[in-house]
């Protein structure tokens, strides 16, 4: 990445549906502008870059348990606001057909193809007992210092 | 607005009062301080720039739900904390008058008098189905790109 | 703190244990790599703030309200997902310690052993009925247009 690129960094600490599409959008949108972009995903967040099958791996009794409740994948966040249930995330997705918009893992296809640097937060990866082999390809494990490093050079710095 | 203005840009994503209330007293000490200030609205925070009247607009199935459901205009939204079943806006709303703090239409009257930019996100328009007749007049109309070219000249960029 | 420190500038709005965790790490993170922190308290993130034994002040009704449901002090808040009725929390210490990761009442400490700047909203102070007496020791009382004079000047600033 070049020196004089500007730099879009986002943390993205939401695991609702609708937060991370936002995130994604800006994302995307930045790349497109010719940012250099990271999204630094961290607590709930990182289930946005979790695989959706189900991947055996070793783990301790309370990681089971948050490995169980917490969504598998993109496909499965809820939103932050009428959730309905559960139908609000169906409803979403259908709009999103109609309108000829972008999904999330669509989004975060787009992000991984125009070359966004995705990191997964290795302190919350370890306490939320998730491990690299749940998570997709090409992803960057780092920690809050990688991020500073990062954000102290941005002009666009969100929190989400 | 000028070159050398200093420029807040604020997201706002979140459809909750008191989030909204913490977004507007920002931008409005942002102008009173002189800076150049947009608010993006964009997803729930769209609500926020609804009138309150009911606006008779052709509508789908789903756009019609989302309509019905998301609170019409500031006044109605609800807390991110401590909702209480509704109560809780009444409580707060009590507290700013008791303590001669601007109401959440109030902020929006004053950031409109003080010639902040509100902007409505277009593409998030389309998925909820809201349509220009049904928010405020003097609304800037458009998307992640038009943001961007604000935030990338912003010395205070925040997310809400 | 020098004229050419960097500087963070964190406002914690949110009253969740987990939201209140990432801001305290990154602002240690922050201090830690020499940046000149402030943390901005507002609303619910001034619960991190109030001291956890109960404090007698005379307070008006909806004021009392306020502070009997709010929690008292950094380790009483709930976390913004799978809170389970109160487990989660406790799931999250359980995990914090057998990882050897600093509780937020910890972060907290360390984050005044550093000298970053704990600040608390005095407006919404007043909304939301809390006095000095109850909040922590060593933090510094402000407005809008303190966070702003701060903000301006940030390389990296964060709404939580």
């Amino acid at each position: 990445m070049s020196q004089d690129k500007k730099k879009t960094n986002i943390i993205l600490f939401s695991g609702d549906y609708d937060k991370a599409m936002a995130a994604y959008i800006i994302a995307n949108g930045a790349a497109a502008y010719d940012h250099g972009v990271t999204i630094f995903h961290t607590f709930w967040g990182l289930n946005a870059l979790r695989k959706d099958e189900l991947v055996p791996v070793k783990k301790g009794f309370l990681e089971k348990i948050f490995g169980k409740m917490m969504p598998r994948g993109a496909d499965k966040m809820a939103l932050s606001k009428m959730n309905f249930a559960g139908m609000g995330p169906q409803m979403i997705k259908h709009v999103i057909k109609k309108h000829n918009a972008l999904t999330l893992p669509q989004l975060i296809k787009m992000a991984q193809e125009q070359e966004i640097k995705l990191v997964a937060c290795t302190m919350t990866m370890d306490l939320l007992g998730l491990q690299e082999e749940e998570l997709l390809d090409d992803i960057v494990y780092a920690g809050v210092a990688a991020y500073l490093a990062d954000a102290e050079e941005g002009q666009v710095n969100l929190f989400i």
